[in-house]
């Protein structure tokens, strides 16, 4: 089973501008050595350098359910493809989405040959999220993201019981555990714990020297 | 007094992607043959190949008022001025913000270096955006956008009455007229009932020759 | 089985005030004569005059995923609860809820001993809905509602789809039919269909005589 | 001039239901041996039988900005007037609006015969609202809400500031402050500044004796 290592670059001084083009450059080289997929969401205006400049998937962090029309600052699904993404986080714990949208957005994504990440907080809401049809789902009890502290470690039951759910739901969408995810520890007990990756961001983007911690998350897996 | 075409692309899919740079050509081929400040406001994903390639000004279409840090999927001021961004709609009917968050917003862009253009929706709005000391406010009563049907025309006296208040409450602030423009005479009419220019979108956007269109919108200014 | 009518007041002038409280009084006798399960959702200010009036349940209109503290204006749970409900509606088409918000409601109403329905719009958003596990689920194509024209004839495929779905992830979750509903054939048919109830508004708020509509709705169940 | 006291009993667990009604009797009591206007604003489930059990206004802690219709879940200003409100908090920190909602509010009060009361946090954005015409602008610095620190000795440059603002812009406009009010020397000090009294919270609701603090913020005006 192929895996996964996502990055979120949410919106980090060390991933605005030329500081995201070399942390995607930094992930497009270790992408290279190994066999894991590695992904990058940047933020929206540097989709579009990025993707022309690696070879890794790029990923937005968010899409609004929206077509072609007047939705002024609105963030287009067609728009993001167009400037060369390939799928989007969507419902992230930072921007949650209402649950008519969140599948307005699966299926727009899909409409457009795009992969979509589901972010889920809880195993309920994993299983509703996974009974829509996402490519993924990715895992992040909110109290945990940003604090270093792995949920593959704090709260295991979290993502078995995610996985359990998901299997039992729609056993083609793929599950990822979020949320404190800093070393290659983390994400050996992840794939243990049944999931296909991991979705991270402060980990690699606040490291002092984000190549290693990169190599590091991927080198057992 | 200078005068001011702020073109709004939305997510129109005549300015998307490709097509959103083949008309900020358009639009910069004009702006070298006039005095008047075209401006263009692509989407987020456009603004950076855009702005690489052309001399006009570029905004975004909306802002949110957040600083580097933890927030995914949001528009970072930093990340669209990092792109070639000189400023920003914000609060455009279709994308309402919050009082608190306008303010939070113009201020985040002026220490930015960056242009603010309020879009508001009647007199009273208009008169409590400038309070806010933004460098625009553009005024865009909602039930015109669109139609075609100038409001220069329609409803002048929400144009002159915007004037005013604006100049008892902040005389520094610069007013626009929206909703419905698309020829010359809008434009001329607009600049005699004492705005500095218009915001338009479709008029331009979904034009079969947006080029002739843009050339008579300036001609007599 | 037990078969249901809901009656949401929105914010009709009918349905307001003292004109509530005499629609839930007609609610009242005709569940007297009928053994449907008649429940009568009014405005937050109407709840505990008209809970103190009647037999019938009284359900919320919608409430907010917030706890006792620093949240003014929002509905709280409990609130609802010590004015009399019995539980509430959440994600109307007209009050939309992002998935981890309904999720932490339907948790919330159950701690406090409260019904849950949860209002969905297509098949793919009801399976995610009953996956939360709610006491009801209430299907309204949201291009139906306020028609006339009851989702039961006009897309009988969404119902029983929904059904299915239901069945396969949830089977406790009861379903019922909303949109256009106004008659008591429309009622028979969402019925046979596997609901086992409808969700109206209009049809009975706006009839000029709400009681002959009520009557009529329940006639054949 | 009028002297104001208002009380926001936010979602406190010590103002719901029951106690919410035994602490609007307090608020009436002391009403009656003070000049002091006491103004208790509960939640929208209480309002109607607080009203018709005291004399002192009641206000709601919000209204939404719409009209009789298809707005399920939404608090229509004409359902808390029939309640029993003679006005409304509006942009309160915890609920904040957009712009033109604030604008649209207003209005609509206006149009009710209610009275609004527009929450603010800094000069400027006091300076915004009060140009839109509301009764009263209550300045809440977010930062010290809840915690004692009364903003009238904190940071009376702010209270001050937005007198002038107001004075500048509006002068009809009541101004309050509001934010870590907790004694009648905070009360005293706010009247000092410029302001016509006081919006508070959990300085009275979550008092041991809340009688006891009314007295105390009303002793001495």
């Amino acid at each position: 089973m192929k895996k996964y290592v996502i990055i979120n670059c949410k919106t980090y001084r060390e991933a605005t501008g030329d500081d995201a083009f070399k942390l995607a450059k930094i992930c497009d080289d270790v992408a290279k050595e190994t066999d894991v997929e590695i992904i990058i969401c940047p933020q929206f205006t540097d989709i579009y350098r990025i993707a022309k400049n690696v070879d890794i998937p790029v990923y937005a962090q968010h899409v609004d359910p929206v077509d072609y029309g007047s939705n002024t600052g609105h963030v287009l699904p067609e728009s993001v493809k167009a400037a060369g993404s390939a799928g989007s986080l969507i419902n992230h714990s930072e921007r949650r989405l209402r649950l008519a949208d969140i599948e307005a957005c699966i299926e727009k994504l899909k409409s457009l040959g795009m992969i979509s990440v589901v972010c889920t907080n809880n195993i309920n809401v994993t299983k509703a999220a996974s009974a829509l049809g996402p490519d993924f789902v990715a895992i992040e009890p909110p109290e945990l993201i940003g604090t270093g502290i792995p949920v593959s470690k704090a709260q295991p039951e979290i993502i078995t019981g995610s996985v359990d759910a998901v299997n039992k739901v729609n056993p083609d969408v793929k599950v990822l555990t979020g949320a404190g995810i800093t070393t290659g520890d983390d994400v050996k007990k992840a794939i243990e714990l049944g999931t296909c990756g991991v979705l991270l961001a402060s980990g690699v983007i606040k490291a002092k020297n984000p190549k290693d911690v990169l190599m590091d998350l991927v080198k057992d897996i």
